[in-house]
C-alpha cells in the first residue's frame, strides 16, 4: 500500500460540505471516495485535513489515502480528473509516509472571505463572493480589530456549534485584510477553526466595520464566551480554504 | 427622452446569445427591455453593438436606448441592477447625445479567447475557458499565423454564415496571444467580427499551434474563401466581448 497527500480545489455551490454523509453524491468526500474506489478496485478511505460546511469553496483543501500501489501517482491524478465532477479538481499529488494523516498532522489553515462592496455585481464571481452594500466598511476599523483576535483564545463566542464539548481554544496567527477596488477580502491563518468560526468572525468584522460596533468590542465578546455576544453568520460562499499547511512534515517523502 | 449608452457584462452560459427572440427570457436584449421597459413604463428599445452567439460572454458588451427622463442615469444603473438577474450586470452608463447609436458608430471591438491547456482542471473558470489538451501548443508559430491575419481581408473563411450575402472584408488591427500558466489568451481587435469568426480563427490558430498546419496556411486560407479550408469552430463558452470603442464618439455628451 502506498500513502499519497492529494492537494483538492472545489467549487462548493453544490454541496453539502467535505464531510462523507449517507449520501455519497452530495460531498467533496463522498465524490471523492466513489472516484478512487472505482479506480482501485477496492475501497478507499479518504482522510481531510478537516470539514468545510456546504457551500464553502477550496482551492487548497489537504486529503491523503492508501491505495495498492498499481499507480503511480501521476497516473492517479490523471484518472481522478477525468472521472471528477468539473467543480472538483485534483492539483497535486506526491507520496508520502506511512505515518502522514491529513488531519492529526495539519499545523495550520488559512481561509480567506470575499466580500463584494458594489452595488453594480461581479458577473463572474458571483457564486464566490457575499455582497455587502448596507454600509461602507471601515477597513482601519475592521484591521483593529482583527488584531485583538490574533494569539490563543478561547473562541466559543465564535462558535457556530452549540453542543460543542471539545475545547475552543484556538491560536490565530494573522488576518489580513485588503481592499480590491469592489472587493475586501479577509485572509485568516491559524492552527484550527471551530465550526463556522471564519464566517462569525467576518459578520463581526462587518459590524464593527459599519460602525455598527466598536473595535474594542472584540475583547467583551472573547471573555463573554457567548456566541450571542459575537456578530451574524455571513453567508457560506464567500468562503474559501486556501492552504493546509504541514510544518515540517509539508512535502515529506 | 434622454439616450443612454451602457456598459454590459453577462456570463451567456445560460442564454441564446444578445439577440432578441420570441423568447425575451432566452436572450440579454431580451432581459434588458423586459427590465428597462417595466422600470420605464414604456417599451424601450435596447441597440447593441452586434451580437454574441448563444453561451458567449462579455465584459464590455455596450448598447444604448431612448427613454423618458424621469430618472437620472445613476438611479436607472441601480434599478437595472436590482431587476436584472445575477448573470447580467450595468458598469456604466453615460447620458449621451441624441445621434449615437451603439452599433453604427462602433469603430472597433475586442474579444478574449481563453484556452485552458492542462489536464488539472480550472474549477473556478471552468464556464469560461476552452479546455485543449491533446498536444502542445507552440505560441511561436500561432503568433507568426496570426501576423498573416493583420490588416484588411476578405475573411469569408472565417464566416460561419454559409449565406452571408454582405461584404465579408474586415479589418484586425491586432491579435495578442498570451501564455499564462495553464492557460493561452488570444486577443482579438478589429473593426468588426463575422459571425463565429473569431472562434474559427482561434480554431485555425489552434490547429496551427498544434502542429497540423503551417503558419503561412493561413494566406491560402484567406485566397480560398472556402470556410472548408480553415480550422474548427471552438466552443463559445471560452469567449469574452471585452471593449467595444467609439473612436470620436467614446464618452460624447
Amino acid at each position: 500500500m502506498k500513502n499519497y497527500k492529494i492537494t483538492i480545489a472545489y467549487d462548493g455551490t453544490r454541496y453539502k460540505g467535505w464531510q462523507l454523509l449517507g449520501d455519497n453524491e452530495a460531498t467533496i468526500q463522498g465524490k471523492l471516495t466513489n472516484v478512487l474506489s472505482s479506480i482501485a478496485g477496492h475501497e478507499v478511505e479518504i482522510i481531510g485535513s478537516g470539514r468545510t460546511d456546504a457551500g464553502v469553496h477550496a482551492k487548497g483543501q489537504v486529503a491523503n489515502f492508501h491505495i495498492e500501489d498499481s499507480f503511480t501517482g501521476k497516473e492517479l491524478l490523471l484518472r481522478m480528473n477525468a472521472f471528477l465532477p468539473e467543480d472538483i479538481a485534483i492539483l497535486d499529488i506526491a507520496e508520502v509516509a506511512e505515518r502522514f494523516h491529513a488531519r492529526y498532522q495539519a499545523t495550520e489553515k488559512t481561509y480567506r472571505y470575499r466580500i463584494h462592496t458594489s452595488k453594480i455585481p461581479n458577473v463572474f464571481e458571483r457564486k464566490y463572493v457575499y455582497t455587502y452594500t448596507d454600509r461602507t466598511l471601515d477597513i482601519g476599523c475592521m484591521q483593529q480589530a482583527a488584531d485583538l483576535l490574533l494569539g490563543t483564545h478561547d473562541f466559543a463566542s465564535f462558535c457556530g456549534n452549540k453542543k460543542m464539548k471539545k475545547s475552543t481554544v484556538r491560536t490565530i496567527s494573522q488576518i489580513k485584510i485588503e481592499a480590491l477596488g469592489n472587493e475586501i477580502q479577509i485572509d485568516y491563518t491559524g492552527n484550527g477553526f471551530l465550526q463556522n468560526m471564519v464566517r462569525i468572525l467576518t459578520g463581526t468584522l462587518i459590524e464593527i466595520g459599519d460602525g455598527r460596533r466598536a473595535p474594542e468590542d472584540i475583547v467583551r465578546i472573547l471573555e463573554s464566551k457567548d456566541r450571542k455576544e459575537a456578530g451574524y453568520t455571513v453567508p457560506a460562499q464567500g468562503l474559501v480554504l486556501m492552504k493546509v499547511s504541514y510544518g515540517k512534515m509539508d512535502g515529506i517523502q
